[in-house]
């Protein structure tokens, strides 16, 4: 299943993490949503029993798991790396996204065949600067300004999850387009096209007085607006130049 | 803050969970979303220590909890009910929400001063019959289908996470309208407005031979379409209207 095949292309990075059980409920978050490429930076206790029972059927994920002893490793091969981050610091220099706009990019570059990483801290503390200094991107959940404290296995599954979410709606809207071409579902017309009939219709506008062309007052501009928003499909145009032409041989 | 306030109307109903951990780790992801109101119906343990500890800093949520014996009590004074489903049965003949709109639902409920419940059921078993019968709607978060084992407290993170979201939005948007309506954008005009825009216009396209009264070839429904999908402002119906009053004095 392509869904798969991208979501294989995206990486938890687990820094450090102290509670070998929150590595297996991120295992297992991670499985529910078809990521399967766990890495642990320096983790206190790992293989850890915590661990195997928290992973419930996602041992496979924690057997999997890559244990490497520096963030660099970790992301070696990926093109496009995004830290989590619980601080909420609008003067950091990088860019913070949100979850689900976080998620579009990482589909997109996973879609992109480039492997991805996104790093969580330790529980205490986070990310430290030189690995804040890693990322391209920062995400961050919006969390209870009053209670901020998510579980790292937590944001793990928001942040699998909107991945999910975002790799389903591509695999959908690229079925759609070719559901869509066999349809041949009725495109909006060039503004070539569009701008014949403004010439018509002003020329219509000005014969019936209703234009005065000494003061236009920005009629031809209201009308190129209300048209320009809604998109005319060709057999909508058909019908408004018809009713035009319908219009003007009453003369 | 007003988020808050539209939160706390929406509560978590977890049903003769069998963890007690679970309770707190379902505690904690509703409190860094904001959500405050948690129901237990028959819960296996409680209050127990394993769901203190997992609730980290969340113990006020546990100790605010209210404990019943039917899931009836615990949705006494809701108006909207949804049950989170693993099950993905399209055979079931009720409607079947993705989170995201199920959040947008929720959060407009809410919003409009109903108390909402979700109910979370059995580790093992999920939701009885009898308590999908309860439902207005189901909502099932699209997992991996080869491993679909969420966590009842991941299910209740989601599921915040997104209520949380949708909040966040109408709380945005009514902030943008305000601020729209400082500034005065011009507002759609209402369908009795339009609908009497397409009489004249369907006059006009009788009278000029252009829309044959005994052969109307779904002309007008296709006009409704078009300036359906627009929406057209006051200012836009004035001038659609001046037009076509104009076009036909020249008879």
């Amino acid at each position: 299943m392509a869904v798969n095949n991208i979501l294989k292309r995206i990486r938890i990075v687990l820094i450090q993490t102290s509670h070998p059980g929150n590595i297996g409920s991120a295992a297992r978050a991670m499985k529910t949503m078809g990521l399967t490429d766990l890495c642990l930076v320096k983790p206190k206790y790992f293989p850890d029993e915590q661990a195997n029972t928290m992973s419930s059927n996602a041992q496979d994920i924690l057997e999997q798991a890559q244990v490497v002893d520096t963030v660099q490793e970790a992301i070696a091969d990926c093109k496009l790396v995004i830290g989590s981050s619980a601080r909420h610091e609008r003067s950091l220099a990088w860019d913070i996204l949100e979850p689900r706009i976080c998620g579009e990019r990482v589909a997109t570059a996973a879609n992109n065949n480039a492997k991805v990483a996104l790093l969580f801290g330790r529980e205490s503390s986070g990310l430290t600067n030189d690995e804040l200094a890693l990322c391209h991107h920062l995400v961050h959940v919006p969390t209870n300004p009053e209670y901020s404290s998510l579980n790292v296995a937590s944001a793990v599954q928001i942040m699998s999850y909107e991945c999910r979410q975002s790799v389903l709606q591509l695999a959908e809207k690229e079925t759609k387009v070719e559901s869509n071409e066999k349809n041949k579902t009725e495109d909006v017309v060039s503004a070539s096209a569009m701008e014949s009939y403004y010439q018509q219709l002003e020329t219509a506008m000005v014969d019936s007085d209703f234009l005065d062309p000494d003061n236009p007052r920005h009629l031809m501009n209201r009308i190129r607006r209300l048209y320009g928003r809604v998109g005319v499909t060709q057999s909508e145009l058909n019908i408004l130049r018809g009713m035009l032409v319908a219009f003007q041989k009453r003369k």
